[in-house]
């Protein structure tokens, strides 16, 4: 399905909606890929991000050497659309999931998919095995979220008791230390990430000489630079990089920062009273979760935003400014992953203009 | 479109999914239209809560004398659906929010909207002139949320502007008090709000004589029983009390309570620490807004959800009690607005069956 706003002027999208700065995004896509490139590793960058099939091939075209989902569904969506190299880096442990896997590993070759006890496996490798098939996986590790996977003093336990199971075979790990990715501070981020890290690290050691591993997957983008240097890791699946948000916008970055190429256009309805205006994004539209969204267009000292309600957002004025109805701002959202998660387009800018719609594909996916 | 679940048991939906407890619905829908009808006074759902048609088909049903739109998108997909006597309750002062406009009122003889200032209203009002419309409008007031519409005492001006205009018809006002509807207290609500709205009341004997006025539209679910006592108000406007969230539910209401129709289902993915376990709805899933969502199944003092990621939840056990991976917890979410708006379907149970499903067909009509 098309958009009938290809070739608009951006002034003229209806809103509150995304769009995606085109050289913004080029550049963010390229330098992700240099970093991991460089420093002899693949990327596999998270779709759970950007939820858009076609911003995945792009990350593809760039050099990706596959593609992250966090839930069988989105898995699904994206090897129906043709992505192939599909990582499920979030547990599937009920029947219909295990269907959604089986699925998933018929279409696509190089499908690999997370596990972490033998026991929740069996089903799956029991299906599996029935239908002929062979489901390559990685021993998902916690390594110190407390949310899901082994610990990595039990990876020995945990990967004797996978092996044991037909239907499968272990070709990796994954090591994700989602609570580090924000962390203040470059030389503290890097130091915590090669603590949190490093029994993974000593997991993959044994475990890759025991199983011939070939796959230790980690990192996101607050960590990425750190996790290339770490020792065993062979690829990086970082996401928001591609978009950008107030959130990874206030992280410091060795080297130039990732650009903000996901832009949300919000219009003035109403500009009565002395001080601020309301505009039409409210909690609908920016999700409320992190730091507030920065004010880019108009920018500067004095503007912010804040939630004005479901379909409401206040923006406050610096002294002096005034804002008058249908006038239009451009905001860096509070978090990408769950605002993007609230549209169905991505469009992609240039000098003004729309020059691509991206379906958000994989949006809704969140089983 | 339909579901392939329909007929199912709810333990095989795959989660995290919205349902509705289907008596528990038809009890709020009968009992606010008992509450406005029994005070003689008309009720029309605000669908802005849960982005629904056939829900909104099914309070017509019950007596609704037609359906509330916060956002243009969503009166049109309304309208499209076969709704009538839509109003839209929020500006559209955009050429392409005009568009829309003019779109619903050739399709819905019935359709209103608000409109605040003339000079904002002109170009549509000019464009429903030359197509030979006469579109029917209320003056929208701002009885203290100061985000859109005219102030009360401003009224006067604001219809005398609106009314000079060709292709507007001036029906009624509207005064939305959005501000106090989780005010606590029963009584100090009742007074907050008489005492917000009695400028609007004033300015609807003003206006009513002058302009032969037929709707005085006001209120939500936590107002909608004062609102049926104030002098002149003909239609309440509520839209959460069919559904019900944690923040309507740590509302005090006179009388019984509006049941907690809408259900989250979450299934345990990860329990291997003492105290707290992971289940698979989080940011993407339950909105984050207002109180903590409350843990409804296995229910009782000492659990509690917490977010845990984009796509995952904490599940706080009580002393002693165990979850293990697999299990299923329905939560009664924080905010139902913008949760409904995450999702794709609403699924109608009765007795741990899957009797409807219904698609959320204005979730993501933000604009």
């Amino acid at each position: 399905m098309n958009s009938p706003f290809i070739g608009c002027p951006v002034a003229e999208l209806p809103t509150p909606c995304l769009t995606l700065d085109a050289p913004a995004l080029e550049a963010n896509l390229s330098r992700m890929q240099r970093l991991a490139t460089g420093a002899g590793k693949a990327l596999r960058p998270h779709a759970k991000s950007h939820k858009c099939s076609e911003l995945a091939k792009r990350q593809v075209a760039h050099g990706a050497v596959g593609i992250c989902a966090a839930k069988v569904s989105e898995a699904v969506a994206l090897v129906e659309a043709g992505v192939r190299n599909v990582l499920l880096t979030g547990p599937a442990i009920t029947p219909w999931a295990h269907e959604q896997v089986l699925r998933c590993a018929k279409s696509d070759p190089g499908f690999l998919l997370v596990l972490d006890d033998a026991a929740l496996a069996r089903p799956l490798a029991e299906r599996a095995a029935a239908e002929g098939l062979v489901l390559r996986h990685l021993l998902d590790l916690d390594v110190g979220q407390l949310r899901t996977g082994a610990r990595p003093e039990a990876a020995d336990g945990a990967a004797a008791g996978l092996a044991a199971l037909p239907g499968l075979r272990l070709v990796g790990i994954q090591a994700y230390a989602g609570h580090l990715q924000h962390e203040a501070g470059l030389a503290n981020r890097r130091e915590a990430n090669r603590r949190a890290l490093e029994p993974a690290c000593e997991a993959w050691v044994r475990l890759q000489a025991a199983y011939a591993l070939e796959v230790f997957s980690v990192g996101g983008t607050g960590t990425a630079a750190f996790d290339v240097e770490l020792p065993g890791v062979t690829e990086i699946q970082p996401g928001s990089y591609a978009l950008m948000d107030a959130d990874y916008g206030a992280v410091e970055f060795s080297g130039e920062p990732f650009a903000t190429a996901l832009r949300l256009h919000t219009t003035v309805l109403s500009a009565r009273h002395a001080g601020f205006a309301t505009v039409d994004a409210g909690l609908k539209s920016v999700y409320r979760d992190g730091p507030a969204p920065v004010v880019l267009s108009p920018g500067g000292a004095g503007w912010s935003y804040d939630w004005y309600g479901d379909e409401y957002g206040r923006i406050s004025l610096p002294e002096g400014a005034r804002l008058t109805p249908a006038e239009r701002l451009e905001l860096a959202v509070s978090h990408c992953d769950p605002t993007v998660n609230l549209f169905d387009w991505l469009y992609l800018t240039e000098a003004g203009v729309v020059h691509e719609a991206w379906r958000v594909d994989l949006r809704g996916c969140s089983q």
